[in-house]
């Protein structure tokens, strides 16, 4: 990890802060990890015929999350879980994390008694990366008026045995894991809870009987146990995570793969608290969405998550939508429309 | 590459970008990727016996280019090219690059008859890709306040024989690639030329006669060839980048090598456009600063460029300065100091 232009040159806080960051990347587990913060490139040593799958996720102030709603500690886990859930998606075990990030001065600094926004924010990201052995293996470091913050997962997956989304094939039928709608829910519960409590409270204390029911918003986690284990048995044709929803993210799959789908939505294992609409458009619940052959046997459940068969895969037909919804009233097109956010 | 949070649901716009950057990334050459933008994660097949090298580098706007003085291409080019040059501090050859871009949407739309700011950024970008042969292969796209890009290169350099900052042994002679203080020279030309051309031509047009002179701070050149010469040959005990500058850099190198250094400022290979100053405290000259023993016998050159011995590594001594500067007027302590960019 560099620090890059905090500031000019870095002062003695951003530098006292890139080395508390290093202490504390520093306690997380190795694993693949050779040479970690303090170099100018992290090493890496994949196992023999491996293969590296790597992805970025940009988190944005006011974007991806609101410092007024969001704990910083909920923000710096929904940042690594997002990449996190990347790597679940292909099949891969995590290798490193990288973070990339731009804060405000004021972010950096303690807030009264409390510690400043940035450790608070390293505590969410690095209980997630320890619970499933990631260490933080570098990145960068910037002053910038708005928070932001890239993450870079790097995973191993034996070569060729990653779950692409371009394996779905007419006649093979279409999973999830997990509940759908959960964190769309969770995220108008939140806007309610921010609402009713006094401005100085911003972002909003969560009281302990809404914990679980935010949890799927704020804490969510990542289905590594899950991709690994259809990886391992070569049960799934192609998968994703659902980060923009099942209606757009079932579109990308049917896309990639040129094929069309149909989903029973009486099928469609909904979170407790989520409508059928949080389910169909809500973001960022990261379950992954995977098909596999019919002959396919699956459990159901993988590693205690529960595992639903909500639709199949079809042959893509011309003036037909890519993707049909099976309702009582019979079968509608189901466009890919994401969830509004925070505007 | 995903597009999550450009808006709500991806637009019509939005989507039509992720689109065109698919197709222009992949007219970039391939080498070690096997699978690029369309899926969750890029996948990446290192050579048996290979580490890969991993870096990120985050560019803001106001903090480490400004929209009224660098052209999108030089934004997109310097972008890469302090990744690369990381890659080039290890000795490791390229092998992907992943773009995370945060753009406010005035940046995503054409401007007059010109194209959008993205696509000249893109133009920047990829044209150095290509150079360096370095695909691009996958990141992250989402509406922001203001222009953010991280940039991630993966590289691959045979195990255990990447160059470290940490094996700077004292007796060891202290080298630079290239010439000092160009970028630091030329983005003060840079500033009187903003300055002096109205307000609407911003960025500047930059007169014909100044483009070499203003070439090493907008277009630097990663040194990938002198990296990978000395990582084969195994000539070089310890290397870093100059990204902060000499005197910053050097202190960097001592730290992690646990030793202290002298330069001698009459040896110091100024840009002919530059300052003692700027060659000693103005970053972004993204040459390499390597150590070797005293016994290795280095050429004039590498791949075209000049090599120069400025110094050698001591053994640190309490109470004195890391690292010293040897004058005519005799020694003095060189400290750690950066340069003011942008305020």
């Amino acid at each position: 990890m560099k620090q890059t232009h905090f500031g000019t040159a870095p002062g003695r806080g951003e530098l006292a802060l890139l080395h508390q960051i290093r202490e504390r990347a520093a306690s997380t587990s190795l694993g693949g990890l050779r040479l970690g913060i303090g170099d100018d490139c992290a090493l890496l040593t994949p196992r023999p015929g491996e293969e590296l799958a790597v992805t970025t996720d940009l988190s944005i102030a006011g974007r991806h999350f609101r410092l007024d709603w969001h704990q910083p500690e909920s923000v710096g886990h929904r940042a690594l879980a997002r990449g996190l859930s990347d790597l679940a998606a292909m099949g891969a075990r995590p290798i490193a994390a990288f973070l990339s990030l731009g804060l405000p001065r004021s972010l950096t600094t303690p807030a009264g008694r409390r510690p400043a926004w940035v450790h608070r924010f390293l505590d969410g990201l690095l209980a997630l990366a320890q619970a499933y052995n990631t260490p933080l293996a570098g990145g960068d470091l910037a002053e910038s008026p708005i928070a932001v913050a890239d993450i870079v997962l790097v995973g191993a997956v034996p070569r060729g045995r990653a779950l692409l989304r371009s394996g779905a094939r007419p006649g093979h039928l279409l999973y999830v894991t997990g509940t759908l709608g959960g964190a769309a829910a969770g995220l108008a519960r939140l806007a309610e809870v921010a609402a009713a409590q006094p401005a100085r409270l911003n972002p909003p204390r969560i009281p302990k009987r809404l914990e679980a029911l935010l949890a799927a918003h704020l804490y969510p986690q990542p289905r590594i146990a899950q991709g690994l284990w259809l990886q391992h048995r070569g049960l799934a044709s192609a998968a994703l995570d659902l980060s923009d929803g099942l209606s757009t993210d079932l579109a990308h799959l049917c896309e990639e793969s040129g094929v069309a789908a149909e989903v029973d939505a009486a099928l469609l294992p909904l979170h407790p608290a989520a409508t059928q609409a949080q389910a169909l458009y809500g973001g960022e619940d990261y379950e992954l969405l995977f098909t596999a052959p019919a002959t396919a046997r699956l459990p159901r459940q993988i590693a205690g998550i529960r595992i639903t068969r909500i639709g199949r895969i079809l042959k893509p037909r011309p003036n037909h939508s890519t993707v049909t919804l099976l309702t009582e009233k019979g079968p509608q097109p189901l466009e890919p429309r994401g969830w509004e956010h925070f505007s």
